[in-house]
């Protein structure tokens, strides 16, 4: 069911900006869906767009008020239910990527049924799935991985895919997460499926191709989180990928979360390649992206000229300095 | 909820003996909570209890019908709905460890409450996880793995804590699967919980305990199954164990459902050390449980002594040979 265009962004009440990472991914990947953004007082963070209320962004033609945020518990507190029945009330539908089903709130089902509007829980699929298979499937695929969750992992499979497309090749980005699925308008939350069924959700996902055709899957988690390696491992065996890119941000000091040391990109190769052979014998690296939004230009520049150094691999920051070097790569390697 | 006994086990139509592994299960350690199978046309398993229809059940006392087989599809056919109801309507309460709840079957639905029983669904567990933390919790804990699914996990931990006992060690079984549960009367079944939580789940299922206190945990699936790896290494983040134990099927050729080789024992040792490490540096392999009921004795002893001399282990089959000497390793090693 495809959500209805243009989009209201609601920030909420975002403690810093890598809670509202949603509403930035969609900002910066689909601008031209977005009229405007929702902010409650405290909000720290801002995606640039013009701050409506909801009358203002249904009269710029907003069809669909999207929660971009997430709080840490994970569920919605009461006061963001008071904006989501506002925002139904004035004829928008709402979108929402937490685990909490925005259904199972009694006053926002109440407000949708009331006014007629939809809900739409895009981390929650009601495809049933089977367990993965593991059997080789053709088709050329690449899968993003990280030294940690939230470094670079959904932009790099973007950046990718639209450097690839600019060279006629046939690449489709594929979504796991729920930012990656709003902006894709199609994907699975991978972290959201029951865990007997995370390598089948894959192999559902990134199904039998052309010969020629790239998946670029959108990776999740770190094989090295505490949190969520079983997550990243069983989308490493299901999207049995043919190549994969490291993705890395070099200021963090502890994985995301947990006080844990972060793994070294060596590591995650060593690993990735140990693990995903099992269902791609030939799983190669070919390349490393570093998330250098942090750092300055000239310290950016170093950053990358060590790694490549360090791993004899094109090593680039997508955002900043795009793809190309990556794509070179592996068209050198699969052609 | 517990699940009132004595139970009646469903064996439906099970095609051979490993899809009525659940009867079997409780049978084997909970003899004395059954009181008779109910078999199907066809059904090619027999738990060696008495053949009962659900009023002959009734009039010896069962209180719960236990579906205690799985069909191929993990869903339930129509013609156990037929069995199902007319256990309700007999009196009997239903508990089920499918994905498949009873209580979305519209006809289970009305029959439980037109007869004010009730329905289980083991594997189903309406408690909230959190996401793993990854903090080294006190307590000591056993984790049994795998070389592939179904080859003695349960089993193993389930003698493990007998024999600790029977040594008067604080010993508890841990259980993560739908058999595990309906045996211990409690634990998650780890394979139906949502992927982001598996390792938040196992943090839950075995907490902080006394310093000499052993958790002794039901394993899942192996690292090198290509269907529910993610499961595996969720598991063993979230147990972070001090100690495990290898179980293995001498006899199997291939993966259970997929066309995949077996790991050897030393592949998963190997790589249950290099992926528990992240949650617990001292992981040690304590011993090899070799399932030889495929084998006569003096092949079942050539086999474990062969294994003996390859791994400078302790090894047996727990259910053969006993245990003995795995516990003691684990005493001379934590002590």
């Amino acid at each position: 069911m495809e959500i209805t265009k243009p989009y209201l962004l609601f920030l909420g009440d975002a403690p810093d900006a890598l809670a509202a990472k949603t509403a930035t991914g969609i900002v910066d990947w689909r601008r031209d869906w977005c009229v405007g953004q929702i902010r409650l007082p405290g909000c720290k963070a801002d995606t640039g767009l013009p701050d409506l209320d909801v009358q203002e962004a249904v009269a710029r033609g907003a069809r669909t008020m999207v929660i971009g945020v997430v709080n840490a518990g994970g569920s919605l507190p009461e006061h963001w239910v008071d904006q989501i029945v506002a925002a139904l009330e004035a004829g928008l539908d709402v979108a929402s990527g937490l685990h909490e089903r925005l259904g199972d709130l009694p006053r926002v089902a109440e407000a949708a049924r009331a006014h007629g509007r939809r809900l739409h829980d895009v981390r929650r699929s009601d495809q049933r799935f089977a367990t993965g298979k593991g059997v080789k499937r053709p088709g050329r695929r690449l899968l993003t991985v990280g030294t940690d969750c939230s470094v670079g992992k959904k932009y790099t499979a973007l950046a990718l895919e639209a450097e690839m497309r600019a060279r006629g090749l046939d690449a489709e980005f594929r979504a796991t997460g729920q930012t990656g699925v709003l902006i894709a308008d199609r994907g699975v939350a991978i972290d959201a499926v029951v865990a007997d069924f995370i390598s089948g959700a894959a192999e559902w996902l990134t199904p039998a191709a052309a010969p020629d055709h790239w998946d670029v899957i959108e990776g999740q988690g770190s094989l090295f989180h505490p949190s969520f390696a079983g997550v990243t491992l069983g989308l490493l065996h299901g999207a049995q990928p043919d190549a994969f890119v490291v993705c890395h941000e070099p200021t963090r000091t502890t994985m995301r979360n947990v006080d844990f040391p972060l793994p070294t990109i060596s590591d995650v190769i060593d690993e990735t390649i140990a693990a995903g052979r099992l269902t791609n014998p030939d799983i190669r690296c070919v390349g490393i992206a570093i998330n250098t939004a942090a750092l300055p230009e000239d310290e950016a520049r170093a950053t990358l000229d060590a790694a490549r150094a360090a791993h004899a691999l094109p090593v680039s920051d997508p955002v900043r300095f795009g793809v190309a070097p990556i794509v070179d790569r592996l068209l050198a390697e699969f052609s």
